[in-house]
C-alpha cells in the first residue's frame, strides 16, 4: 500500500514574513518563492494582498512566476479583502483564497464582541464569496485550539456546505499538548458530517514549543496537510518547522505518511531565508543549525566513528549537508583524536596516542575548539617520535 | 491536593556545553551555576570530571558553592571515571554519581562488541561502586530511546537492586515520538519490580524538533525528573528546553505537576547562558527568544491591544520580560497605529487615522520597522490638521 501524502503548505512569505525585524521586498520574495517551489512545498502562501500595497504587487508577481505549486493569499472574512486577494492572485495557475475568522470565546467576545451564530453566518458567507472567484477555498476558524470542539465541529460543517475545501484549526496562540490537538483533529474527522469533502489542515505556533509535535499529532489523527515555516519563523516564537515535520515523516516509515519535499535542499534553503529575511538560525536548531550534525563529546564520537547509526539517526546527506563533523573540544576522547590526526597525516600507535592525548588536553582546556593547525601544533610538542604519513 | 513536583536537572555545564565553539572558564561556570541555584533548579550537573584536568575542577569548584542544590557528575560505567568523580564532587553538600552505559542493540553490538546480560553485569557494577561513595546515583541507559522495553526493564530492575535512585531514561539520538516515548515510561513503570523505590527521568535531545515534547509525555505518565539545559544548547541540536518544559508545567495545570523554578528569572537567565557561551538564540526561540512576546501583525495587534489573552497565553512578566511589544510594520493594522500613535503623544480621531494609514504603508513597506522617530513624520507629512497631545 502507497503512504498518505501529507501536502505541504508553506506560510515562509506571509505568517513567516510576519516577524519584527525580518526584511523582504519583492525582489528578494520571488527569489525565495522560486525555491520553495524547487524544494517541493505543494503550497506556498505568498502574502496577506490587502495588508499593504507593496504585499499585493509580491502577491501578484509570485503567482506569475509559480509553474505547478498552488498560490494561497490570506484575507480576513471581509468582502474587500476577499476582493483584492483575488484579484492578487489573478495570474495563478492553482489560486487558493485562503479567509477565515477566529471561532474561540476570547475572540468573538473580546475581538468581534458578537455572538457564535454571527460568527457562523460571517464564515459562510466568506467562503460563498471566495468561491465566486476560485475553486480552492481554505477557512481558517482562528484560535481552533482553544475553541470548544462541539462549536468548532459546527463551523466547519457549515463551512464545508459552502464550499471549502480545506479546513485549518490554528492552534494560534501555541498553547495545546499533542495529545490535546491530536484529539481535536480526530475529533473533527469523526463528528463533522461531510469531512471527507475537505483536508484538514494544522497550523500551529511554537510558544510553547509544541509546534512540531502538535503539527505530527494532527497528521497521525487524520490532517492532511501541514502548514509551516523555513526554520520555523513567523509571528512571537514563530510557526511550525517545515524541515522538522518533513524529517520526522521521512524518518519514522511506520507513520505511513510522506511529502513531496526533496529534503536535499533544506540546508541550503534554510540558509537562504535565514541570510534574505536577516534572521539567525540558532547552531543547535534541529535539522538545518550549523551544530546538527556537530559530534564534540568523546562518548559520541567514538560511536560514530564507529557506527554513524550509533548517535545519528539522519543521515547529512539527506538534508543537504555534506559530512557530520568531529569536532575537537576538551571533552573529546582518544578516538577523535587519532581519527582526526589521522586526517591530516598522523598515524599513531596506541602509546603515541596517550603521550599526545595528555598534551591535547592541555591545549583543549585553554583553547575550546581545535583546528586542523592546532593538531601538528599538539603532535609536535607532545614527547613521542613521529612517523609522519604526510 | 498539592500537584506532584517534577524536579528540575540542569545539564546546562555538562551537555549543555559540550558543544563545538561553546567556551567557558571554570570563573564562568562559578557564575552559571550560582544563577542556575538561584533560578531554583533540584540538581545541577556540573561537569564529566574524567574527561580534562579543567572539568575535574570546575565540578570541585562548584561543589564547594553550591548551597542546596544537588551537584552531580556524569561518568561512564568504568571504575576510574566514578572514582575520579567522586573526587571532584567531594565538598559538595549533596553530591549525586551519574553513572551509566549504552543499552540498544546499535550501542551493545557496535560501540561495546558485548552482549546484553554483560552490559547489565557493568552497570550493576557501576552502580554499587558509585554507592559505596555516595548515597544518591543516578543510572542512564544510554539510547534507551531505542531499546527494547523488555530489556531495558530488566536493565532497570537490576540498577535499582543495586541501589540507584533515579534512572535516566535518554532518547540519546532524539528518535522518539512523544507517545512513544510517553509508552515507554509507561511501560517501566508498570513492569519494573521495585520502581517506587527510584525516580524516572527524561532525558529527550532534539534532532526532530520533539525534545520538549517527549520530555512532557514522560512527565505525563510518571516520570518525576527532566534533564534539561536553557535555551535547548547542547551536543548537535541539543538538550530539552528547561524554559519550555518549566512553563508547559505552568501553563497548563491540569497536569498537575508542578516545579521549583523561579520562572521570572527565565529571560535573563537565557541572557547570561547565551553571551557567556557564546551561543546566539534565535529570536523566534520559544519562552526566551527576542520575538517571543512581540506582534506585529494587524490582525494580532488588534487582539493584543483589546486583551491580551486573545494571543498571548503567558504574561511576559511571569518570564522576566517587562511587557509585549507591538511592533509596526506593513502588515499591522489601524488599532496598532493608533496605540503606538498616542504613545508618543497624537491622539488621533478615525478620519484622521484613515489618512495617517495610508501614509504610514507607504513608509513601511519602505522601511520594514517603523519606531517612535518615524511616527512623527508620518503624522506630519499626513494631509491632517493635529491636534497634538504632547
Amino acid at each position: 500500500m502507497g503512504k498518505d501524502k501529507v501536502q505541504i503548505f508553506d506560510t515562509t512569505l506571509r505568517d513567516g514574513e510576519q516577524v519584527p525585524g525580518c526584511k523582504l521586498d519583492t525582489k528578494q520574495k520571488l527569489v525565495l518563492a522560486e525555491r520553495l517551489e524547487e524544494l517541493g512545498v505543494d503550497i506556498l502562501e505568498a502574502g496577506f494582498p490587502i495588508s499593504s500595497p507593496g504585499d499585493f504587487n509580491s502577491v501578484n508577481e509570485i503567482s506569475k512566476i509559480i509553474k505547478s505549486a498552488t498560490v494561497c493569499g490570506l484575507t480576513r472574512a471581509v468582502e474587500k479583502d476577499i476582493k483584492v486577494a483575488a484579484e492578487a492572485l489573478r495570474y495563478a495557475k492553482r489560486p487558493r483564497i485562503h479567509t477565515g475568522i477566529g471561532t474561540s470565546e476570547s475572540h468573538i467576545k473580546y475581538k468581534f464582541k458578537t455572538s457564535q451564530e454571527e460568527v457562523i453566518r460571517r464564515a459562510v458567507a466568506a467562503v460563498k464569496y471566495a468561491k465566486s472567484f476560485v475553486e480552492d477555498v481554505e477557512f481558517f476558524a482562528e484560535d481552533a485550539g482553544r475553541t470548544d470542539n462541539d462549536y468548532l465541529a459546527r463551523v466547519c460543517e457549515a463551512v464545508i456546505k459552502a464550499g471549502a475545501t480545506v479546513l485549518n484549526i490554528p492552534d494560534t496562540t501555541g498553547y495545546c499538548l499533542p495529545e490535546e490537538y491530536g484529539a481535536k483533529i480526530k475529533y473533527l474527522k469523526e463528528n463533522v458530517t461531510g469531512i471527507d469533502k475537505a483536508i484538514l489542515s494544522c497550523h500551529c505556533h511554537n510558544d510553547l514549543g509544541l509546534a512540531t509535535a502538535n503539527s505530527i499529532a494532527g497528521a497521525i489523527n487524520g490532517a492532511r496537510q501541514i502548514e509551516c515555516t523555513i526554520n520555523g519563523i513567523g509571528e512571537r516564537a514563530g510557526n511550525t518547522s517545515l524541515e522538522e515535520v518533513v524529517m520526522i515523516l521521512k524518518q519514522h516509515p511506520d507513520l505511513n505518511l510522506d511529502t513531496n519535499i526533496n529534503t536535499r535542499l533544506l540546508f541550503e534553503t534554510s540558509g537562504m531565508v535565514s541570510q534574505k529575511m536577516g534572521m539567525p538560525v540558532q547552531p543547535n536548531k534541529a535539522i538545518v543549525g550549523t551544530n546538527a550534525f556537530a559530534h564534540s563529546s568523546g562518548i559520541h564520537q567514538d560511536g560514530v566513528i564507529k557506527n554513524r547509526a550509533t548517535y545519528e539517526i539522519i543521515d547529512p546527506e539527506d538534508v543537504g549537508v555534506s559530512e557530520s563533523s568531529i569536532v575537537l573540544t576538551a571533552r573529546s576522547g582518544r578516538a577523535a583524536l587519532a581519527y582526526r590526526a589521522k586526517k591530516v597525516g598522523y598515524e599513531l600507535t596506541k602509546l603515541q596516542l596517550d603521550e599526545v592525548y595528555d598534551n591535547f588536553l592541555k591545549f583543549a582546556d585553554v583553547k575550546k575548539e581545535i583546528v586542523d593547525s592546532d593538531i601538528h601544533e599538539i603532535i609536535e610538542t607532545s614527547n613521542i617520535e613521529l612517523e609522519s604519513l604526510a
